[in-house]
């Protein structure tokens, strides 16, 4: 009998000892009376990744996973039965205050040398894992005629320029018809600003601006912000400008310009680098009840190796981590670093509540359908990619990250606006885990995405990079698969494709915008 | 003396007989010791398009424009002088309560026959000015493959069907990682829906869904809310459905429902239509001190002929139209219209109130360089593209307009939002003036862009459709380019082409989504 034909046997997954519910592992879910290995006994149906009770559990008991009390008892549930939605009452948010700072701080992971990959040496210091022509956009007036430029460069210059790998256009709704003076608007105007200087992009700011735009060349990248690489201001293209005698005249200066970008672009070499010059942003979407179980504690693993190798690494997503507060603020290195973490909690729920909803409006109905009753059990789950490191640093959304370790970056979950946060941060590689599966990509930023189950890792065959089903059907274990992805890692930063690159899938740059439009 | 000529004796637009300042038409502005033929001479050098005093002006006297108090003098202005924007103190916005209603409701204009277009009109009674296959996206988490699939469709299935002018993916950034449920999600999720009804799209709605978001396809268009050409719910694709074997399999049923759609649309004629049958939308973008001048009122003009004609016109922008309150509620039908109209504002108010801002947060800098003072005077030069017709009723943001006549459609400014929610409300011709300039379009419905000077309309001779510039230099009467305009609507609704069409510039859909991200 191989493992595969072992998970065909009646298994649930038990995530801690004190746990008094576990998940469904087969396939297709599991008849009443099933009988498993423990003993346990099926008294009804239950799909695949929900849960089953281990012990008869009174009306108000606690319903006990990862540990973690993820809600009570609606009503009294029978040993074997299936814990559906209806039968757990969500317990509260923890309130942000008691919380305990900085207290069980983790020892340092011991270092782990001798790891490399080959990228783009930066002047600043960063690396980039591609070489990429970016065209920094300062409004949405002007994303048609850089969308048609674009093409133009694409198919007239870059095949001149064979050390580039690409040519994008940094388009965005944001710019103007907003509140740009609100208290929140920094969070957008900080994100174009950083998102233009990932190192992916080599130092080379090239914008195109429309003239009467809110969000003018000067404002967007004041005297100083930038730290360009060939000295001096960012090259503008302004449409507006008395040059430009009708459309064809616009499109001539934008390919103009990104030729004498192209040639800087071109003189790029991969060098070898340690795997400490990766910053790899993790984020998981699409999750189900193995996301927690299988992909993310694969991940948080390798955040671990990629800590011990002297990497950056950011794990984000508010509301998918708010209910594990405490187990954060206990790791941070600091009562400064803990004090960071709640005031963007704070924050952010706040900003929740000023719209009338709270961390539970984050749930999906795939979320539901995938076993994940609530954001309690979500977050459980959603927080193991951050590993077992020390919280060394915590960014705000859209700041540019500036330090090494395990970092807190705090972001919406919604998969564009937390991978946009990530780019703006100074993402290079960027991890995705996915339960129902999800074609995600980004234009900047090379994104690995993993599958929580063999089925989505074979049926979505040409766009997984990663199979963490392995973990549940017992081929693989977490530090395999750990490890798996941590080789993969250098690889793809080393120049390797994703299968999003592979089909040049990519999602759109969506800002955090919590100020009003006007 | 040719016309062209004339003009470059100073002159200046006062718009009302009781105005106390008037702007500068001249070219490049005019130098201290001008004088006008009124005998006025400047006492300091005007740039185009900025105010002149007409009389002394004490200390907190009223700055009287289109014969509206924009502001009161901070100090005391000179007759002759330049009043920047720093010498105006701007008004606070009128209260929303003891407003006149309805009560000055001018008489219907006479009805204006015998004009016709030719259009693609479909079952239920509407007209689409073009005739394209249009995929719905629930969320943007599937935008990557619907752009791969729409470049092949154009490449390989739409030259074999000639009558089909394109085929255009909805993409945007909604549909997950939202609050879905929260009490101003209604807004994007109806704005979605009713893109897809757009009579430019045939009734033929075809979805392309991920399958696990929040915006499922059944939310999305609940059972009997499409009236579907062909009977029935639209045609979805999902692409977490277990048939989707790879990436290539999600590609192959895209295209192979869009085959079905093709096949449908392409059965489509152009037919004569009246012109009552046109749903035209006006906005204004990059304003200057002549939007409110020449272009505006050329565009109140076509208005007013086109509501004659039993057609819908819809103007928009609440911060632009909010300090002219008392103006459309005393032209409103009914009382229950200018209560609606009240009912708009107030939610706006309390929109950007929550962000920490009001409605003078609409003003750009390329506004103010432009002469535009503040947003009242800006609103007054806003609300004429509004004409001289009563007001017929009032659309909420992202929904469908069901009536004729003048309609207020209360939106944001911004262009994109502005311009998306009136594509939702079922516009099938689109008016933007421009007095900065900008290359806006949108890849739904044709936009025809008009020039609000003689300099923009020179410069940008192949992005402006029209130039009303001419009415600032004598050369053409407003009711001149009102009827040009007019006419330039129905030949461009009857297929020819705008010349962001023939470029094939267009801006993003952006929703307006005034609940929290996730």
């Amino acid at each position: 009998m191989n493992k595969r034909d072992a998970a065909k046997i009646p298994l649930y997954i038990s995530m801690h000892e004190n746990d008094n519910v576990a998940i469904i592992v087969n396939d297709g879910g599991l008849p009443a009376g099933a009988v498993f290995p423990s003993g346990l006994t099926l008294i009804e149906a239950v799909p695949q990744g929900h849960k089953v009770t281990l012990c008869d559990l009174a009306q108000g008991a606690p319903i006990i996973r990862y540990n973690v009390t993820i809600g009570t008892a609606a009503s009294a549930i029978a040993k074997g039965s299936w814990v559906k939605e209806a039968l757990i009452t969500m317990p509260p948010a923890r309130v942000l205050t008691d919380l305990p700072m900085a207290t069980h701080k983790p020892a340092p992971l011991p270092a782990l040398a001798g790891h490399t990959f080959e990228g783009f040496r930066n002047a600043d210091g960063s690396v980039g894992t591609r070489n990429i022509l970016a065209i920094t956009t300062t409004v949405q007036c002007v994303a048609g005629v850089v969308e048609h430029a674009v093409k133009l460069i694409k198919s007239e210059l870059l095949p001149h320029y064979p050390n580039v790998d690409d040519v994008i256009g940094l388009e965005h709704s944001y710019g103007c018809g907003v509140a740009i003076d609100a208290p929140d608007a920094m969070i957008p105007i900080r994100t174009v600003r950083n998102i233009s200087l990932n190192p992916n992009f080599g130092g080379q700011a090239m914008v195109v601006s429309l003239g009467c735009e809110k969000l003018q060349p000067a404002r967007l990248f004041p005297k100083g912000s930038i730290p360009i690489q060939n000295g001096g201001d960012p090259v503008t293209v302004c449409l507006q400008d008395q040059q430009h005698i009708g459309f064809q005249s616009m499109v001539d200066s934008i390919m103009q310009t990104a030729k004498g970008q192209l040639e800087k672009l071109n003189l790029r070499r991969r060098e070898t680098c340690p795997a400490s010059d990766l910053v790899v942003g993790v984020q998981c979407g699409g999750s189900d009840a193995f996301s927690g179980v299988t992909a993310n504690p694969a991940v948080g693993f390798a955040t671990d190796l990629l800590v011990r190798a002297g990497a950056a690494v950011m794990f984000s997503e508010v509301t998918e981590v708010r209910d594990g507060i405490d187990q954060l603020t206990s790791r941070a290195v600091s009562a400064e670093v803990a004090e960071a973490m709640v005031r963007e909690m704070a924050w952010y729920d706040n900003y929740l509540k000023r719209g009338g909803v709270d961390r539970s409006a984050n749930t999906t109905p795939g979320n539901k359908a995938g076993g994940l009753s609530n954001i309690v059990e979500k977050a459980m789950g959603s927080i193991v990619k951050s590993g077992s490191s020390p919280i060394s640093g915590v960014l705000a959304p859209g700041e540019k990250l500036q330090q090494k370790g395990l970092i807190y970056a705090a972001t919406p979950a919604s998969d564009f606006i937390c991978g946009t946060l990530q780019v703006a941060a100074g993402m290079n590689l960027h991890i995705f885990t996915t339960g129902r599966g999800t074609p995600y990509g980004l234009a900047a930023v090379p994104v690995i995405k993993v599958a929580t189950r063999n089925e989505l890792a074979e049926r979505w065959h040409d766009l997984m990079d990663l199979n963490a089903g392995r973990i549940a059907s017992g081929e693989a274990s977490i530090a395999d698969i750990g490890w798996e992805l941590f080789h993969l890692m250098l690889s793809i930063a080393s120049g390797k494709k994703t299968w999003a690159e592979h089909w040049k899938l990519h999602n759109a740059l969506v800002l955090f915008n919590p100020a009003p439009v006007t």
